[in-house]
């Protein structure tokens, strides 16, 4: 079965606290989802302000391949006739074959929010969706509150969806707008609700109880064939349906077409993509497209997905562009952190004494607070001073911190490096804000001396962990640094008692490791 | 109805990709899930690692309140006797009434993973589970991958769950070990199981599918009365079951008792507690616990919610201690913050001048990166200070702090502090472990000299996190410390560009607040 898929990232998805898209940014998801092949792209109020007026003006330069654009706006304001009222004058003339128009279907809050009669409600629904239709706009009708509206008085709930449907509207949307339903209520009343119409009905739901996305898989299961939802559930509150996942889902599991099959694999990229533009961290652990999707940390799990993928891995990562990662842990078993090692040494066996040997020191190291998963760099050097096939590139002879305050200008502290490199010693110093500032900046000036190459180096990344917080200042701080020479990224760890020379550790493996790729 | 909750944090939580638990991390996290009034906790494998190994030698220590613990680990070895076991004989003499063990329930990772036949495994389950039975132990049994081992061959999966209540388990939990099933997949397969078993059932869901609360949410519908996830979400790939989630929907919504209804309330704090000694940022979005689950960012959101709270939340937030934001109102949280200010000068009313002059200038510094949530000692001493009536107990002349490597001590960081207290200067110096820890030192060895008190002052927690990682090293840092003098815990937080600074901060603020309690 075909499923219209409804992207309301630029609508829903901005309501999202932290998200604001420019003009641009709105034009480049919309290419992105034309791309991926969604349906209907709702692309905004274009009444609603200046920004989403700029972005319709420039809807009609758009050379879409798969996507119809949707303008959205509510039923017309109460006592004025739908042709006097503004808004849905703006919207007639919008460049958009399709509208979406949300009315409310439950009778408190017509009585509570709006303000006004149940009649004078119904009419403003038929009216608005009659007037957009005879300005040959094709109307979805966007049903708020529905599932509050249809358990508190399931008559009046119907009758403003049998409105909708009288005025010509092609598809009427149940929404739970405030997100509280649960799955197997969606999945009756939804039921219950399809048996009296002969409009096609979609699903339109918010993850307030958690269940955004098996709500949508409800509304489906009890005959829904639209879905409206966002990338990758950005939305007010806890967000709304992840279409990610529910177009994953349904098109893998359930068969239903929801995008042409051959884009299914361009998933994890457009995800990225509009996170990325959304300027969101998309989260790790988001199901199909996150980073850590199909990652495995545990030795077993290892070992298992090893032999067995399926064991660990609910479907191939590559059918939606994602793949698979070992993290090096604790937990890892044998196999994974040999994998490593062999990346570095390829002659060494799992039962190798020096394998043991890795193995074992490594668990120390995590017990002092070490952390390798996120920083294989450091891994490679450690594992390379264990095989001792490390490479020296100079010696430390000495670092020194100076803070103050008051301070006479910004940079607070100032440091002074001493290495030596080949017998010769070279000694400078740098100002900065913080010690780990001015380390950072005296190191690599010193040894842009000899490693010009260095120069390029900068940190674009640092994590601070308290390891043991009821030590307090005496505890144990892990630092993260993540560097970048502009091609590759690399991710180093220091651990201490002391932040600077934590600081410090992560910031000479982060060097040392460039100087090593640079001579491979 | 009451549900059995299994909270699995601090196991297959801390698989979850960047979390590392310290054992001082782990006896937090167990006080919290008491507190909070969990049925079972599950420690961890006292024979994976020596992290655990430490841990399990100190829980006899921990007095409990609500929650029972639980070891965890696998079933016996192939071809090996229960009694040789060494992995099982760790967990027979573990400090836990409870053990879970898990084993595979389908045939084709029996075969293919495990490597052995299908009758030997019955074996290990049963032996397994007996053998923990004769050493005094109640024994939950985790039935590996029992959802595609059913679809794979259900009369197997069958047999291992038979072997497992033959045995004597007392609860059988049905795992989605992939986290690739379908709710209504998981509600048919359990429905069947159930009718097919005397023993307790039990769900365990992961989220690769994005389905985990939703598949928990219909084990439960189905029959099964143990619910295991982890706070809040955390574990590999995609996550497990969200006990916070599921607590609040099942004990809100479905009149399930999960925890003891007076702990409902304490929901949001724990979950933000846990989220923050895993020190990984809680999302904003979380549902019920999250710092925007009940945050309106649309104007006609917020008029609807002023009016008809149910229209844009679908529970009262305070049920689970959570509270309502506007995001765009200037006047957002006037009446929390008033409420605060009150409790300093009970004078001012919500329109004084120096109420709006302080909401402006709180927004100021929130947007610079200060964070008085859980830092309410700094908040009262800058309310004070905004309005003129705060009190001086020293002024800082000067601090200036030495580190260097290498160092001849442990003790790398030398910090010198000169105060003045009414006309009379103190020079002092210390060393410490970090800069921190010497500042620290030297700041209560000058003003001891003054306020003997502040001899009884130590810190107890210290909390650091970049602010802005993409300015790596330059970054702004900010800075939490509680402190106690044995009676009284308070917490203090500074921001800066160098981490030296902003602990200073943080330190002055917790000294000042000290010699201001016992003023009043």
């Amino acid at each position: 079965m075909k499923l219209e898929i409804l992207d309301t990232t630029l609508r829903d998805g901005a309501q999202g606290e932290g998200i604001s898209f420019s003009v641009d940014d709105k034009i480049n998801i919309i290419k992105a989802l034309d791309e991926l092949g969604v349906a209907v792209i709702e692309a905004g109020n274009p009444s609603s302000n200046p920004k989403d007026a700029e972005l319709f003006s420039l809807l009609p330069k758009l050379r879409l391949k798969n996507s119809r654009l949707a303008a959205f706006g509510s039923t017309r304001r109460k006592e004025v006739a739908a042709q006097d009222d503004e808004a849905l004058k703006v919207l007639a003339s919008a460049p958009t074959d399709i509208t979406v128009i949300f009315g409310k279907s439950s009778s408190l809050h017509v009585e509570n929010v709006l303000l006004t009669t149940k009649e004078e409600n119904l009419s403003m629904i038929y009216d608005t969706v009659s007037f957009l239709r005879e300005c040959g706009k094709k109307v979805i009708f966007d049903a708020e509150h529905y599932f509050d509206g249809y358990k508190y008085d399931p008559d009046y709930a119907l009758k403003t969806l049998k409105a909708a449907e009288a005025a010509g509207a092609s598809c009427i949307v149940l929404c739970d707008t405030n997100g509280g339903s649960f799955p197997d209520e969606i999945f009756d009343i939804t039921e219950k609700t399809i048996q009296k119409l002969k409009t096609r009905i979609g699903i339109h739901t918010h993850n307030d109880a958690g269940f955004a996305d098996a709500n949508a898989l409800f509304g489906v299961l009890a005959g829904a064939v639209h879905i409206q939802g966002t990338f990758t559930g950005f939305g007010e509150r806890c967000g709304n349906a992840n279409l990610a996942t529910l177009i994953a889902g349904l098109q893998i599991k359930r068969k239903n077409e929801c995008i042409p099959a051959e884009n299914l694999s361009s998933l994890t990229d457009t995800a990225r993509y509009i996170a990325e533009v959304a300027n969101v961290a998309l989260p790790k652990s988001s199901p199909y497209v996150g980073d850590g999707a199909f990652s495995h940390k545990g030795g077993m799990h290892i070992d298992g997905v090893s032999k067995l993928p399926q064991s660990y891995e609910h479907i191939d990562p590559a059918i939606v562009g994602n793949e698979r990662r070992f993290l090096t842990s604790e937990f890892s078993g044998r196999t994974s952190i040999l994998s490593k090692i062999n990346g570095i040494t390829p002659q060494l066996s799992k039962d190798s004494p020096e394998v043991m040997q890795i193995i074992s020191e490594l668990k120390e190291l995590e017990n002092q607070g070490f952390q390798f998963e996120s920083a294989d760099s450091s891994f490679e050097l450690f594992v390379r001073k264990e095989l001792k096939i490390e490479k020296h590139f100079f010696e430390l002879e000495q670092y020194k911190i100076i803070g103050e305050r008051p301070a006479a200008e910004r940079a607070s502290v100032s440091a002074i490096v001493k290495i030596k490199v080949g017998g010769i010693s070279e000694i400078t110093a740098a100002q900065g804000e913080g010690p780990v500032n001015a380390l950072d900046k005296a190191l690599r000036r010193a040894l842009e001396v000899f490693y010009p190459s260095i120069g390029k180096v900068h940190l674009i990344d640092y994590k601070v962990r308290v390891l043991d917080p009821k030590e307090a200042t005496a505890a144990r701080v892990r630092v993260l640094i993540t560097s970048t020479d502009g091609d590759r990224v690399w991710t180093t760890v220091g651990v201490s008692g002391d932040v600077i020379q934590a600081s410090w550790m992560a910031l000479v493996d982060s060097i040392e490791y460039k100087l090593l790729k640079e001579t491979e």
